[in-house]
């Protein structure tokens, strides 16, 4: 079974780091290539960063189905574009986001997330309302990171624990999701300093996707039609094909 | 006032069709330019269409706050990239879809709103959901007729004329919203056939842009903060300003 | 076009200070006429006032329509007998709490109220469950102040400032929405110091009336049927007529 | 125990054909003393009959409260004035709507109002949402036939019992709460002739008033603050007393 | 009319101190007999305790129904096995925690449960998002004190006093409900204590149940259906009957 | 990795047939053990009978974590116990309803369950209510066969599907979740027969157990916690440990 995860932005430093973090988490049999974008921003933190990644996600996303991958996971827990890919290819597409909040469904009442940026956090907030789970939900905090800036594990893991810390004792959380996919390394430091489950949203992603792979489930065409086909004028569009 | 109506498609023959259209809306004392799209798909109906124009969505509305308009109609009732947008801009940016539903709120207990495809439905059902407005929607119907097949107003007339009887006698509608801002010539004649108010996205989105400016208002930053600068890479993104 | 805005109590000083204020937000070529009512409590910030304002507020509207207004504004951000009057007028009835929720609504994610009195606070609550908009409040506050103590805006305005901080810091508030149609004066000194807008619900009331009438829409009469004519029994309501 | 009914409209008439009916419902020990108001409409049927009744109920719930009443009934399934009744008076209020509703909770996952007219539907519609009980509501329905037509027993019983029939065949009510105090006669039949159980909102609210009397209950002054005293200009306003 | 009170728990003890309880509580005519279960654990505190005693209750209340009451109480805010027991038997049954919010609905727009322990709140948050009243509630709280551990009143009420307190003036309830009807004597100590109603579970359900059997109400078979009738293997459910 | 299925009914011919049935669903390296309850009775598809199994089920979680097993699988659709075994033990506990809601979340905007009677449908839907999720499901509809009937395929695949047939075309449903544990050889040829995803309780129990203890995630023990330990009265609980 072949996965594409595809890390909407086009940080080819921040992929190095990532690639083998996913190969670690990856099932039995699953073979992962990890990508990122060839345009674009280097990290995904607000809504006009969303909007930059759309078009070369969806240009990945049709390359994967075309490789033969079994899925595709959106890498980055704001659920870029979530809709768009599945009008747009038929195997299954899990987004990180969206992953995380299903697991954590089942762990307890209430989860919160804590993510990277004030837009980040806004972004997640209106999934969450979209999703239609926000009586599930404790809270959505951020640890006012940014996703580069997680790479100084240590500044890093203190500020999203003090995050975690009050989403549990003041709002009430049962589980923590981590809201942003850069956060992996520090997912395992957290859960060893909290007494609530932490769900990784990476992790989560993935294997969802070899899940649904197994179960043999794709999105419903009934809530993701495939796109009326038409004109697209300009660079670098003009070469679409639906 | 100068008020910068952007149309995002890239279709100018249907940018001409709208042209009169939204002058004629227009308050007293009211400038509109009515610009469509340099690239992109020539009509926007599905999460793909939703997709390809963010870019160039984004570009036209930094333009239109650099040519010193007072606000910014996104002229599309599925209210693409809206959160993007108020991200990048710091004047009021009001979208068609989101501006209808405001003011159907206040004509009756719930609203239908009839749009053109299945896309296109499930694109403003999932923004209704983000609104959090479903306490008074009582359906979303689509008359399957295309954006550009809104000119062949016999045709498309009676499709969306059917859909909105059946809004109202099955669906329990009080207030029906069109959900294409294509639809405003139909708009006039459908509000001749119904008893209930019709609501036009074109010209409700023109109006509420004209009245956050009367008022002073415009989007708050607290929820639209200004996006974290970064790099860019690749074209034509390169040239991306924050 | 000619609005007609009924301020419903029954306080002439009251008045005078309002008329200046309103015909001040009036559109071009509207034509403002501003009244309270001939009898009734001299401020509405109770279920008690509202209830003794029902009937000459009807009277007043049914009078407004009589003379040919285009639209009613019920000067009051506690919406008192909304829909009474709707069903009693064919012509648009906009209602200033009403009004300012749904321009709020397109400012951002969550707004606050910040009225006069505990009742007040009590009231304006209950008709935002009504609405069904509970999902986008983030609290409802009031300065304790009575509406006629609005006049000393010194000590009133830092009250409510006071409240408005706190809605934002406390409870997450995007936007504040003034819950007293009094507070106009105030509402202009409050936008300067905060960084959120701030929606006075007098104007908003004003501009929502005149935009559904440029846009040609008045409530749905399959929500507001008009009432079934019967027999009144006694002073003053003898001489009522559906 | 003391309980005074009062039937918020002014049919002597329809007051007579009600006497006994509560004076049978009462318990042990319980004094009931059924009045209907000295003016206003007839029937209580639409927002503006709920208008017309506010300050005669008003004074109504304060002579009830003076003559020592233990608890205060207002006999309308349409819940008027409730809020300014429970500010006015500090013993138990208890509408028949809603203490209706409170009963239906216990007895089945969803209920479905029936009620006599359009108008009257709107208002309990408007009522249900503004109490949070929607998730709980399968629907709301109407006989078409005003009030004082409820004597005629043959034509409104099958009325009813067709709606009630739709609701929980089409609709999938659990449970039927009758939306007119004056359908007690029809809601034996109907109880004989439907498999599921159907609430009278006249007994039901005469059944709680009693029962919150017996357990020492009232309602919450945090909730319903004493309104703040004031001037009332004009007549017969004037001689009101806070 | 004979209504058995089934306290969910095999505690003699705790029984002896709950019989003239309800004796007292009872109405005009009513014989109430209170009775605990042969076996299963000493209080109802978890979802554990919640299972324990599932099959004693069911055996409990086919008796009481053999016995020809006219009504059952199962006297436990947790509301155990309530759809089991509806199920089971014909005659109406009442569960003590639904009991009370039923009535707290009617006192104020939002109320908070005072229970005892951390599982016990988190099994009456469950049943509350079940009934579909979440909007109405301000919090549910516990106040860290056994069930058996309410003996020592002094030390009880005070903890239970303090989180009301905090449920009033940080949460924001209007209404306090007891989360545990072994609190009864605390009720009358905290309702002389604080500003707003508090509802006893146990004299809720009493009277809840009074009140169904004389209005000839039961719980609606649609929504409880009689179960189907099958094998059951193994002792004690061996000899068990539908 | 060791996982049991605990299918909570007490027929060891319908276990029969199912032990294969997972054991072919379980993943690589995955130990299944498939069990029946000792006693009880032989299907679970009423509330009574979700009262009948709690007990065995709570000892043969117990036993399983004690044997060494991963995580537990309760096999049942109804989702009978979970509260009350989470807080048990401390394995990670998945049941088959609420896992195929968290997958079927994923799939689509709303999904339908299809159950096998009236009285396990309701269960169902206290279930979703319970859960939150009310807004993403279509319907909760029944095929009117019992569990044991489910081995007539012929007769209940054709029932099952014209219910799956009209939640898709009647009620809107994206995605059909299977209602019953028994209905997995149903599944495949229900997914041939129609255009939406069909999601199998039984295996996205098991792969969702597989996942969380891949992730090394449990439920959070703030949301479940330890039940205080108590004395059990009577046997066979006498012997019972917390």
């Amino acid at each position: 079974m072949k996965i594409r995860v595809i890390i909407p932005n086009a940080s080819v430093a921040f992929l190095r780091t990532q690639i083998e973090e996913r190969r670690w988490a990856a099932g039995h049999g699953v073979e992962v290539s990890t990508v990122c974008l060839p345009s674009g921003p280097v990290s995904l933190e607000s809504g006009v960063d969303d909007a930059l990644v759309a078009v070369p996600l969806l240009q990945e996303a049709r390359k994967a189905e075309r490789d033969g991958c079994a899925a595709i996971v959106i890498d980055c827990a704001a659920d870029p574009s979530v809709r768009a890919v599945r009008e747009y290819v038929s195997i299954p597409v899990v987004s990180a986001g969206e992953a995380a909040f299903q697991y954590a469904l089942g762990l307890g009442d209430r989860f919160s997330v804590v993510t990277v940026l004030p837009n980040t956090a806004r972004l997640i907030e209106e999934r969450l309302r979209m999703y239609g789970l926000l009586l599930r939900v404790a809270s959505v905090r951020y640890a006012d990171v940014p996703v580069l800036g997680l790479e100084d594990m240590a500044l890093a893991g203190e500020r999203i624990l003090e995050q975690a810390r009050r989403a549990i004792d003041t709002d009430g959380a049962d589980v923590i999701v981590l809201g942003c996919t850069g956060m992996s390394p520090v997912a395992r430091r957290l859960q060893e300093n909290l007494e609530v489950p932490v769900v990784d949203p990476a992790m989560a992603a993935l294997t969802l996707a070899e899940s649904l792979v197994r179960m043999g489930l794709t999105h419903s065409r009934r809530c993701y039609p495939v796109p009326p086909a038409k004109e697209v004028v300009g660079e670098p569009q003009l070469k679409w094909e639906y």
